[in-house]
Protein backbone atom coordinates (compact mmCIF):
# COMPACT_ATOMS: atom_id res chain seq x y z
CA UNK A 1 0.00 0.00 0.00
CA UNK A 2 0.90 3.33 -0.70
CA UNK A 3 0.81 4.91 2.77
CA UNK A 4 3.68 2.42 3.54
CA UNK A 5 6.21 3.91 1.03
CA UNK A 6 5.82 7.34 2.44
CA UNK A 7 8.87 8.80 4.95
CA UNK A 8 8.72 9.90 8.38
CA UNK A 9 8.44 13.77 6.57
CA UNK A 10 5.50 12.63 4.49
CA UNK A 11 3.97 10.65 7.38
CA UNK A 12 4.73 13.80 9.83
CA UNK A 13 2.81 16.49 7.23
CA UNK A 14 -0.51 13.77 7.23
CA UNK A 15 -0.61 13.17 10.69
CA UNK A 16 -0.32 17.03 11.25
CA UNK A 17 -3.06 17.43 8.59
CA UNK A 18 -5.28 14.75 10.49
CA UNK A 19 -4.70 16.46 13.31
CA UNK A 20 -5.50 19.98 12.45
CA UNK A 21 -8.98 18.81 11.17
CA UNK A 22 -9.53 17.17 13.97
CA UNK A 23 -7.72 19.08 16.84
CA UNK A 24 -9.55 20.23 19.99
CA UNK A 25 -11.98 18.57 23.10
CA UNK A 26 -15.17 18.43 20.78
CA UNK A 27 -14.98 18.30 17.42
CA UNK A 28 -14.79 14.31 17.28
CA UNK A 29 -17.30 13.54 20.13
CA UNK A 30 -20.00 16.26 18.03
CA UNK A 31 -19.36 14.17 14.73
CA UNK A 32 -20.21 11.20 17.26
CA UNK A 33 -23.13 11.92 18.74
CA UNK A 34 -24.30 13.58 15.55
CA UNK A 35 -23.90 10.18 13.99
CA UNK A 36 -25.54 8.48 16.75
CA UNK A 37 -28.42 10.19 16.08
CA UNK A 38 -28.80 13.67 17.49
CA UNK A 39 -29.44 16.13 14.91
CA UNK A 40 -31.13 18.86 17.00
CA UNK A 41 -28.72 21.38 19.08
CA UNK A 42 -30.10 20.71 22.12
CA UNK A 43 -29.83 16.73 21.41
CA UNK A 44 -26.20 17.41 20.43
CA UNK A 45 -25.48 18.88 23.86
CA UNK A 46 -27.43 16.47 25.74
CA UNK A 47 -25.09 14.18 24.20
CA UNK A 48 -22.02 15.58 24.74
CA UNK A 49 -21.12 15.70 28.59
CA UNK A 50 -19.92 18.96 29.46
CA UNK A 51 -19.82 21.25 26.33
CA UNK A 52 -21.82 24.99 26.82
CA UNK A 53 -23.64 26.37 24.67
CA UNK A 54 -21.54 29.25 22.71
CA UNK A 55 -18.63 26.43 22.78
CA UNK A 56 -21.23 23.76 20.91
CA UNK A 57 -22.66 26.91 18.59
CA UNK A 58 -18.45 27.79 17.19
CA UNK A 59 -17.82 24.40 16.60
CA UNK A 60 -20.72 23.08 14.63
CA UNK A 61 -19.72 26.79 12.46
CA UNK A 62 -16.23 24.80 12.39
CA UNK A 63 -17.41 21.51 11.29
CA UNK A 64 -19.87 23.06 8.66
CA UNK A 65 -16.88 25.05 6.97
CA UNK A 66 -14.93 22.27 7.02
CA UNK A 67 -17.51 20.33 5.24
CA UNK A 68 -17.56 17.47 7.76
CA UNK A 69 -21.07 18.33 9.37
CA UNK A 70 -23.84 19.67 6.95
CA UNK A 71 -26.95 22.01 8.27
CA UNK A 72 -29.99 22.05 7.08
CA UNK A 73 -33.10 24.71 7.94
CA UNK A 74 -36.36 23.36 7.43
CA UNK A 75 -39.25 26.07 6.14
CA UNK A 76 -41.48 25.27 9.13
CA UNK A 77 -42.69 27.01 11.97
CA UNK A 78 -40.76 27.59 14.34
CA UNK A 79 -37.64 27.24 11.97
CA UNK A 80 -36.39 24.03 12.42
CA UNK A 81 -32.77 23.15 12.22
CA UNK A 82 -30.85 19.69 11.70
CA UNK A 83 -27.27 18.66 11.99
CA UNK A 84 -25.82 15.34 10.21
CA UNK A 85 -22.86 14.14 8.99
CA UNK A 86 -21.35 14.71 5.45
CA UNK A 87 -19.99 11.36 3.48
CA UNK A 88 -16.97 12.71 3.93
CA UNK A 89 -17.55 12.85 7.87
CA UNK A 90 -18.08 8.87 7.13
CA UNK A 91 -14.47 8.45 6.16
CA UNK A 92 -13.51 9.51 9.55
CA UNK A 93 -15.18 6.28 10.67
CA UNK A 94 -11.94 3.80 11.08
CA UNK A 95 -9.66 6.61 12.96
CA UNK A 96 -12.79 7.16 15.42
CA UNK A 97 -13.58 3.66 15.60
CA UNK A 98 -9.37 3.25 16.73
CA UNK A 99 -9.66 6.09 19.13
CA UNK A 100 -12.77 4.93 20.79
CA UNK A 101 -10.70 1.13 21.30
CA UNK A 102 -7.64 2.89 22.65
CA UNK A 103 -9.06 4.95 25.00
CA UNK A 104 -11.16 2.27 26.22
CA UNK A 105 -8.31 0.19 26.86
CA UNK A 106 -6.14 2.82 28.23
CA UNK A 107 -8.76 3.57 31.03
CA UNK A 108 -8.43 -0.06 31.91
CA UNK A 109 -4.18 0.11 31.99
CA UNK A 110 -4.86 3.28 34.15
CA UNK A 111 -7.62 1.18 36.30
CA UNK A 112 -4.17 -1.97 36.33
CA UNK A 113 -1.84 0.69 37.35
CA UNK B 1 -16.42 -7.28 19.48
CA UNK B 2 -16.63 -5.19 22.86
CA UNK B 3 -16.12 -2.09 21.82
CA UNK B 4 -19.30 -2.09 19.02
CA UNK B 5 -21.18 -2.86 22.36
CA UNK B 6 -20.52 0.36 23.74
CA UNK B 7 -23.10 3.12 24.03
CA UNK B 8 -22.92 6.53 22.86
CA UNK B 9 -21.45 8.23 26.01
CA UNK B 10 -19.16 5.65 26.66
CA UNK B 11 -17.83 6.67 22.98
CA UNK B 12 -17.76 9.51 23.80
CA UNK B 13 -15.49 9.29 26.81
CA UNK B 14 -12.94 6.58 25.04
CA UNK B 15 -12.64 9.31 21.95
CA UNK B 16 -11.99 12.38 24.30
CA UNK B 17 -9.29 10.06 26.46
CA UNK B 18 -7.27 9.30 24.03
CA UNK B 19 -7.49 13.00 22.36
CA UNK B 20 -6.29 13.90 26.05
CA UNK B 21 -3.07 11.97 25.55
CA UNK B 22 -2.42 13.08 22.03
CA UNK B 23 -3.86 16.78 22.17
CA UNK B 24 -1.43 18.78 20.25
CA UNK B 25 0.40 19.40 17.57
CA UNK B 26 3.69 17.54 18.17
CA UNK B 27 3.00 14.92 20.37
CA UNK B 28 2.64 12.52 17.77
CA UNK B 29 5.12 13.72 14.63
CA UNK B 30 7.38 13.32 17.36
CA UNK B 31 6.92 9.87 18.45
CA UNK B 32 6.96 9.17 14.99
CA UNK B 33 9.91 10.82 14.21
CA UNK B 34 11.66 8.76 17.41
CA UNK B 35 9.86 5.60 16.18
CA UNK B 36 11.56 6.18 12.71
CA UNK B 37 15.14 5.76 14.41
CA UNK B 38 15.82 9.64 15.68
CA UNK B 39 17.11 8.92 19.22
CA UNK B 40 18.90 12.05 20.04
CA UNK B 41 17.47 15.56 20.53
CA UNK B 42 19.08 17.18 17.44
CA UNK B 43 17.88 14.66 15.49
CA UNK B 44 14.43 14.37 16.87
CA UNK B 45 14.03 18.48 16.15
CA UNK B 46 15.20 17.78 12.54
CA UNK B 47 13.09 15.22 12.23
CA UNK B 48 9.62 17.43 13.07
CA UNK B 49 9.64 20.70 11.04
CA UNK B 50 9.08 23.94 12.74
CA UNK B 51 9.52 22.94 16.45
CA UNK B 52 11.20 24.99 18.81
CA UNK B 53 13.97 23.80 21.14
CA UNK B 54 11.85 25.10 24.25
CA UNK B 55 8.66 23.06 22.64
CA UNK B 56 10.60 20.00 22.30
CA UNK B 57 11.95 20.12 25.56
CA UNK B 58 8.47 20.42 27.43
CA UNK B 59 7.28 17.71 25.17
CA UNK B 60 9.52 14.96 25.61
CA UNK B 61 8.77 15.83 28.96
CA UNK B 62 5.34 15.34 29.13
CA UNK B 63 5.80 11.61 27.13
CA UNK B 64 7.97 10.82 29.22
CA UNK B 65 5.59 11.36 32.40
CA UNK B 66 2.73 9.60 30.34
CA UNK B 67 5.49 6.35 29.61
CA UNK B 68 4.98 7.04 26.03
CA UNK B 69 8.58 7.99 25.64
CA UNK B 70 11.48 6.19 27.58
CA UNK B 71 14.35 8.49 28.33
CA UNK B 72 18.31 7.23 29.00
CA UNK B 73 20.81 9.02 29.54
CA UNK B 74 24.47 7.27 28.96
CA UNK B 75 27.38 7.52 31.99
CA UNK B 76 29.61 8.93 28.92
CA UNK B 77 31.54 12.03 28.43
CA UNK B 78 29.96 13.91 27.14
CA UNK B 79 26.59 12.66 28.57
CA UNK B 80 24.70 11.11 26.40
CA UNK B 81 21.07 11.33 26.46
CA UNK B 82 18.76 9.15 24.11
CA UNK B 83 15.19 8.63 23.68
CA UNK B 84 13.22 5.68 22.37
CA UNK B 85 9.23 4.64 22.41
CA UNK B 86 7.81 2.70 25.17
CA UNK B 87 6.19 -0.53 24.70
CA UNK B 88 2.73 1.03 25.18
CA UNK B 89 3.61 4.10 22.56
CA UNK B 90 3.78 0.82 20.45
CA UNK B 91 -0.28 0.62 21.16
CA UNK B 92 -0.75 3.76 19.35
CA UNK B 93 0.72 2.54 15.87
CA UNK B 94 -3.10 1.85 14.58
CA UNK B 95 -4.23 4.87 15.38
CA UNK B 96 -1.21 6.42 13.91
CA UNK B 97 -1.33 4.53 10.54
CA UNK B 98 -4.84 5.73 10.40
CA UNK B 99 -4.10 8.99 10.97
CA UNK B 100 -1.23 9.12 7.94
CA UNK B 101 -4.16 7.19 5.70
CA UNK B 102 -6.84 9.65 6.64
CA UNK B 103 -4.55 12.68 6.57
CA UNK B 104 -2.76 11.54 3.07
CA UNK B 105 -6.23 11.14 1.49
CA UNK B 106 -7.46 14.70 2.94
CA UNK B 107 -4.46 15.89 1.18
CA UNK B 108 -5.50 14.34 -2.26
CA UNK B 109 -9.02 15.69 -1.46
CA UNK B 110 -8.19 19.38 -1.02
CA UNK B 111 -6.01 19.39 -4.34
CA UNK B 112 -9.29 17.68 -6.29
CA UNK B 113 -11.65 20.56 -4.83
Amino acid sequence: MIIDELGISQKIKCVQDTLYVISGKWKLPIMLAISFGNHRFREIQRAVPEITTKVLSKELKDLEANRLVIRKVYDTYPVMIEYSVSPYCKSLKPLIDEMVRWGFNHRLKIKED
